[in-house]
């Protein structure tokens, strides 16, 4: 999510592979070098690939080649996009193409934000096809994975001038909000709230499942959407533009 | 969804094949039998599927055999349920096994609700298969079609004490959060409210574009979001549990 004063990262950490194999995996990764780039990658879908392309990415670190440079020496927040979009279509490619199941459970979509040095934030959305979108003004921020259940309340709620605290909130009612409907999504989550032109890592830390402020969040949501509900309009049955003929 | 003082229907009536070709459909259908009995029908998936059902349910009417009995003369909601399902199963069966298409682009999912006299309100979510759920005290309301944008609203702030007017409102700001995100559902909306034992048809309408109790919800919803958010405790980042290694 990107504010005026900075980028906000969540994910959560579940991982299925069908329901009776969950399991827990940091789904962010972050590179610094400080004073100079901060660029954070958020991962949904299959696992194997996108640990793959972590660590085909921190390989390069070691020894980047003018073919494949790292993540640490391109020059520009969309190259580094173009570089991870394209390590994710190699990797999809290379699993694929093997045998007979080919088919696009290989797929993965990542989350790559950050600040290079003389740049601005930027964010971008890749798709599994090694392409990729950037947030702008009318899409300040990307959901990937399970998005349904908790894109209403970013949709209305949504304010570039929130500070990271208010984010954190937001961002905590919307996974809240899937979590209490989907098994595919739980917690902990993992955060990181980087500061605009701060150049190096901001907050970052987990919330788990017994974090006494998602607690009380959780279960003050509830009771704040009834309040909210009482508090709009109440609803007739008398307007005759709905129905002329209501027989109730 | 059902209530302790009846049940309430709502459905769209976006039908898309595609996104340039939307028309509007009545997606809800309604039997009566004043003081007897009444049966709500709401559909979603291929429309020419729901229609087909329909059709046939409305021919049984005219010239019910004693395998079909038809919907007013079955003598309980589950055998009303169990003829709308076996009914369904028959029309995607037919179209499915001729020529080459054949997959699953004929399903549908119905919910079928009602009274009839003597029995208790009933509510049934049947499947493109031919079987059914009930709605219990654990589960008092089905979705079908475009469920999850909807959903959080539903799952926090339904109560089994509401009145039709509270759940108008509930179901319009759930029904108005799947709108502003999906393209597949759109106004009008169809409402049915059934009074529990009432056995004939409640309150009935039509909510347009241009309702003005909508047009006010709709835009309330949002601020009263926002406001329902600042009312959340606090976030703070100094929480020593969530990473006491914050280089925040």
């Amino acid at each position: 999510m990107m504010l005026e004063g900075g980028m906000v990262f969540m994910s959560d950490t579940r991982t299925n592979a069908g329901l009776d194999n969950i399991s827990t995996f940091k789904k962010m990764t972050i590179w610094e070098n400080p004073g100079e780039r901060v660029i954070t990658l958020l991962s949904a879908g299959n696992l194997a690939t996108t640990q793959a392309v972590v660590s085909e990415l921190d390989e390069r670190l070691k020894a980047p080649s003018e073919r494949s440079p790292s993540l640490l020496a391109v020059p520009s927040m969309f190259q580094a996009a173009r570089l991870v979009a394209d390590t994710l279509r190699e990797v999809i490619d290379r699993h694929a193409n093997v045998g007979q199941r080919a088919d696009s459970a290989f797929n993965a979509t990542l989350l790559l934000g950050g600040q290079i040095a003389g740049g601005p934030m930027r964010l971008f959305l890749i798709y599994p096809e090694g392409n990729f979108i950037e947030a702008g003004g009318d899409t300040p921020f990307f959901q990937t994975g399970e998005i349904k259940y908790g894109r209403p309340i970013l949709v209305r709620a949504y304010d570039p001038k929130m500070t990271f605290a208010e984010a954190m909130t937001l961002l905590l009612v919307s996974f809240d909000s899937t979590v209490k409907a989907n098994l595919t999504v739980g917690l902990p989550f993992d955060y990181h709230c980087y500061e605009k032109d701060g150049l190096k890592i901001g907050h970052t830390g987990r919330v788990q499942q017994d974090d006494p402020y998602f607690q009380s969040v959780s279960q003050g949501w509830g009771n704040a959407l009834k309040d909210a509900l009482e508090q709009q309009p109440k609803w007739t049955f008398d307007d005759a533009q709905r129905n002329p003929e209501d027989k109730g």
